[in-house]
């Protein structure tokens, strides 16, 4: 599931609008579903739509792991965080992500852990 | 959502059959999944059944809410304690409980923070 995670943080990271569909294509299923604080999206384009949202929110900044993965059964727990690369991160936020049968992602359950003030 | 939890808790803690029936069929839909570390369930019937059989594995044990509820758009984060009433929890766990519109509970991914050593 580390590889889910990876895959899951580079379709955030994807800035190129051609790269990003690709890994949407490659790695989510076609009705996947995504909820944050500030989003509520179903299938691949509206995803990639947020994703660009966010992108444009934040120029210049990446999305890495922070911490370890928890994972059981296709469903994977943790940290990412969202920062100028290789910097303390802005935002740090937590997801649960769930996988079907062929690894590709389906739901994710995104909770903020930490906003600028 | 608090009310969520409050109802989610209320049926792990629900030890006679009739009654957890009964808040199964008032507070979660009929397809419900239900998937932590040791089980992956799906139907009414079956996480009854899962619900029973941790209680059998720890009788007298009582669930209760760990901290604060982080709530948005029909999903929940939150973590519960099981343990003897009014003790510390031997076992505190960590849930993403998702709702329908009907603020029926339709899909749990749960975690486990801490197990007995």
């Amino acid at each position: 599931m580390d590889t889910i995670v990876t895959r899951y943080l580079a379709t955030w990271n994807a800035t190129d609008p051609a790269v990003r569909d690709e890994l949407l294509a490659a790695h989510w299923t076609q009705d996947c579903v995504y909820v944050d604080p500030l989003a509520d999206v179903a299938g691949r384009p509206a995803v990639g739509a947020t994703i660009a949202a966010v992108q444009g929110q934040f120029p210049g900044f990446v999305f890495s792991q922070v911490g370890e993965v928890d994972t059981h059964h296709g469903q994977a727990r943790f940290q990412w965080g969202l920062g100028p690369a290789g910097e303390e991160p802005v935002v740090i936020g937590f997801d649960v992500v769930v996988t079907d049968d062929d690894q590709r992602i389906r739901d994710v359950r995104g909770f903020l852990d930490r906003v600028p003030g």
